[in-house]
């Protein structure tokens, strides 16, 4: 526990959940923006969840740049790199496609600050990692660095006071794997999907040593993507070969935050533990028994899922076959449909955010939760 | 209400649940006969949810009926005559592989009656139909008088006392489609996709006309698929074209019967609505709060979930892609995989049963839900 | 047989053929652009085979617009209205995401006009359709009407001259249906895939009507995908929720044209008909015999194949699985691979546009094959 | 070359290519046998092609050993130890579900021998295998000697003459790990495709070394799955968990045989190049340019082609997306479907066997062609 600075400024932020029709449909952007509900120059961070195969996630970030471009006053480009845009693709099963957005504004220091510390966001890139660097302690390192820069701009100071860090990383493609052999740098794998994953691993490693949750001397190049032991209970990262440096993005609350929101984190220790999406409201702030009720399910902003199932065989000793049957090419969209049915069953809404990834999110077979409440009084 | 015949034998009915490693892998009942904990000749029926494509489910079928034929002394097809085979085929997501076994034996009056009813199970065929029969009113009224006649035979005088009917149908296939061409008989549908549909919608009908859940004044050609407020809460139809005849199995409870178990079902009103599985577990005896125990879950044998996601476009207003997405062709396994983890997530077991289908099978988007529950006392 | 008019102007036309390396790779336009090979305001139309599920149709057209729009001076939106951006998306086996492009230019009269017809190229499109138009006769007549405008436009004065028309008509969508609902107009099928199957069923019977292949007498409302003897040779029809009139491309020579190249058209009667391929080659003005040189094979400026093969469920009397095995759900993208690959195994290249199609585009299980050629004098 | 042995039996072979309706369908077998025109004690060998996911490939092997086993007066179980049964799945696009038959029987020295060598068939197997030495120089070692030994029976003495070698091995599986790890034993990978993929490439390395294509000095352990310059060209082998040893069937010609048979091979040095089905063709003695006649493509019996597509990421420098679209998970049936339908387009029939095999089964890239040609005199 730290104690708050004077100094660091008071912080507004606030989230807006908007379903979208297809992955080029940025009407709800337009709407908030055209009644002046959120400003452009006030929008942090967007995580999308577009339908459609990989190329859908560049499809809904060009139409959102094309959108934002004109009021920003600069490029389709420059709004890229300005914002991170954590584009979350391929839906499956309940799953909704729609787009969170962020917006933070400073505010002067409330006559009457809230009560409790309420959400803020906070937003940072690592430089340009060359592919060599992929799924290396180098990537762990910058990682771990622009998380502490994203959690000291949301104005956190006490790491418990962290939820949830969203980390989008360069995939490997096949034009970096050449300019790598180009230069003559070894690279961790000229696998592009296992590259893509040590990048991935060495990200939620950066997170978990960044949130204290990994002690550094246990860190080395061979843990890796090799011991499941480490990981965080917090982070959720993906890969895109749109990035070419390390977005992050990290939620969290703040004694000098003064949104209506509070955001929260629980575990489901595997794909039936509906008891971790409790603790993820009741760190929050909504304590409540199963089942939810129409009014504690209204309070919900919006819950991020990170997707275990695909980790692991079973689940409690019973056989699954996400891995073995004909649909094994889509693993990841199974294990996202099946993690976001059984919470969407809890919080009464499928329209919440699912991503896969278990290089070093969570025990394998666990579920990561989130969830962004808003406050009552 | 009817009142209780006395000339009803008793009846003796278990219920094993036993894993499947691969749609060959019989060794699970193997074991159950060689220990005599089961006998051949007192199977009723099975129900089974093998992994793998269509053709997994013949596979099984015939594995169980080489298994069970030299046990039985009759050949394997006559096996099939004999025993209903219901496969359920299709897994996805965390569905785990396994077959149910129904068993049943006369006995003696027991000095002791059970308290209440219990788990009781009938079976019965149509005739076989001619192809230019399914899908017509002449199936619903062949269903529906099979499905009266395994009531007689489970020993069950009210119809309220009936909490699932499991049929399975003969699918159309282009031998089938070119018989009845050759016989110059008109089908349903030259579509065999089309063609199976109705023929499942009209078992429904005939489930729901048995069960008087539907008035037989509201019924003629005209409906069957079309008029979807027509439909029974308490059946699940498939089709095989393994099939010749229409093989029902209703489970109830009876007052002759002197099984371990009770039966109960419930509506799932939408994909979300974990109430449902609660009624269902009422409707059998197991009155609970939400969440169950982990003895109350250990009380739970089976549950048996009709699945809708695939009816509808959305949940709750939340559209999902199930039917415009790259995986489109494969629905059917998505609305499982999705109610499967829901209700798996109540129960706390995944190795029950999820079967898709819409036709009159529940209103479009709810699940029917039968639990099969052992008694405490 | 025609007399060409003395007032048609001379036309000199540009056929590119261009790589993509993803959906919206338009580097390859780029590069045409920047260095003058190719004058933005001359593009006639784009024929593009992207990578992906079908939104990437959207993406890469909306890349292209916004590449187009600056050269052009006017808005993305004002490109895509401008120039048929006619996406054929869906790659399976060999396919090799490629875009062609079509440029035109009004020309002097050359001293030495060339020995015979040349490649020219006409656009034209219908009026905007209303949802309750999609699948009528209206479609079918006013189809027909764009066709011969738009060979009109391209100085084509004798039907025999026509060797490829490509229509994109609009899909039936939900918005589309609701549209029609609140107006009270009735639609052909409240099915978006059979309302968009009927679509373009009757725009390849306006390319017949308009190519005289079908005579008029024989069209009725009943006729649509429905009557299998009435079809186009020389078309190919897709559909797209983005479009909401149809347009037309028109492929054919002309002795006003001046452009280097010949279009020619062929039918292959099943998958394995290589024969039809050489007669498209033939039709072009390339005689060869099989197999092709690999000069003559570098003759070869772009081939357009319009696939049969999942519209029947046998080739030469062998039963394929297209249509039957689990994956089913892509029948299409595997016609296309199939045909695909047969025609690239003829002219020893993949790059070439594959589209499936079957309502009304050739006999049933046949291809439909367009070249075109450069000319060698 | 060696000389020909005085004491070599005279032997006959017969093929039989029979299509199937399903995996279950033996009424072609059973047709053959019934009227006598194959003799069941005769059958050496069968290498099939059915339809579905994996699981159907131990279904038609289970149907085929009912069927058979009666008829030898053995169980189904020594059916299957007795004749090496192939079952290769997955079928794709026009594919055609269809089982080979091999039968050899003694004949008496006939009085006028075949002016050339006609077809012979050997078999072999290893002894069983420990899932330990699943992918390693042991495995080569043992695949060689049985390839020998095959040869041998064959009645083959000149290597030349062998033309195709098809080996089915064991897969790893769960339970095959779970043995090594528990006895101790170190595997290739814990990875179950990896393993079972090494195993596939150490039975191609054992084909290459026995057939004299691959020098013994060039092997060693590092060898295996990486240096893609050492393959076999007459190879084909697939992996599958029912098999516990790798069985080994040899096709080639013999001056002993009476058969009416020869078999030749060729390479397709990539997907389009057809001029490798000609190849095979005249290796076995039917001389043809291009396009065959129907009475040249009446005189073959059967093609088998191991493909190759999924190896590269192009062909003839135009990129595919076998590996990179959303049908990744299914590259092999994408390769397959492709191969077919080229050598289906040369030959006139898509009845022929695609297999999919990359480890050391010629150059990455390319298909291996053997074809079984009547003979004429």
């Amino acid at each position: 526990m730290t104690h708050a600075q004077p100094d660091r400024p008071w912080l507004d932020v606030s989230v807006f959940r908007v379903p979208m029709t297809a992955p080029d449909d940025v009407s709800g952007l337009r709407q908030l923006l055209d009644s002046d509900t959120l400003k452009a120059d006030e929008i942090v961070g967007i995580i999308a969840q577009p339908e459609g195969s990989g190329y859908a996630r560049g499809y809904a970030s060009l139409c959102m740049q094309l959108e934002l471009a004109p009021r920003l006053g600069i490029s389709p480009e420059a709004v890229f790199d300005r914002i991170p845009m954590m584009m979350i693709g391929l839906c499956g099963g309940l799953m909704s496609p729609h787009y969170t957005l962020f917006a933070r504004r400073s505010v002067d220091a409330p006559d009457t600050p809230p009560a409790e510390s309420r959400l803020t966001v906070g937003i940072a890139d690592t430089r340009v990692l060359r592919p060599e660097e992929y799924g290396t302690l180098t990537q762990v390192e910058l990682v771990a660095e622009a998380v502490k820069g994203a959690i000291a701009q949301a104005g956190i100071t006490d790491l418990a006071d962290v939820h949830c860090v969203e980390v989008k990383c360069p995939a490997m493609t096949p034009a970096r794997l050449a300019d790598a052999a180009q230069q003559g740098a070894p690279v961790v794998s000229t696998n592009l999907g296992q590259a893509s994953s040590m990048a991935k691993g060495a990200c939620a490693l950066g997170i978990g040593l960044a949130l204290e949750e990994i002690p550094p001397e246990k860190l080395n190049a061979d843990v890796i993507n090799r011991n499941r032991a480490l990981y965080t209970s917090r982070g959720s990262v993906s890969a895109g070969g749109e990035q070419s440096a390390c977005r992050v993005m990290v939620m969290g609350n703040s004694d000098r935050a003064v949104s209506r929101y509070r955001v929260g984190h629980g575990v489901m220790q595997d794909q039936l533990d509906t008891a971790g999406v409790y603790t993820a409201l009741a760190s929050a702030g909504l304590y409540a028994q199963s089942p939810l009720t129409a009014a504690q399910q209204s309070q919900i902003v919006q819950m991020f899922v990170n997707c275990g199932a695909d980790a692991v065989g079973s689940v409690r000793d019973r056989r699954h076959t996400i891995h073995s049957d004909f649909l094994a090419g889509y693993a990841g969209i199974m294990a996202k449909a099946v993690a976001n049915a059984v919470v969407a069953s809890v919080v009464g809404d499928s329209m919440i955010l699912a991503s896969a990834g278990n290089e070093h999110q969570g025990a394998p077979g666990s579920n990561l939760v989130a969830a962004i409440i808003e406050c009552m009084d």
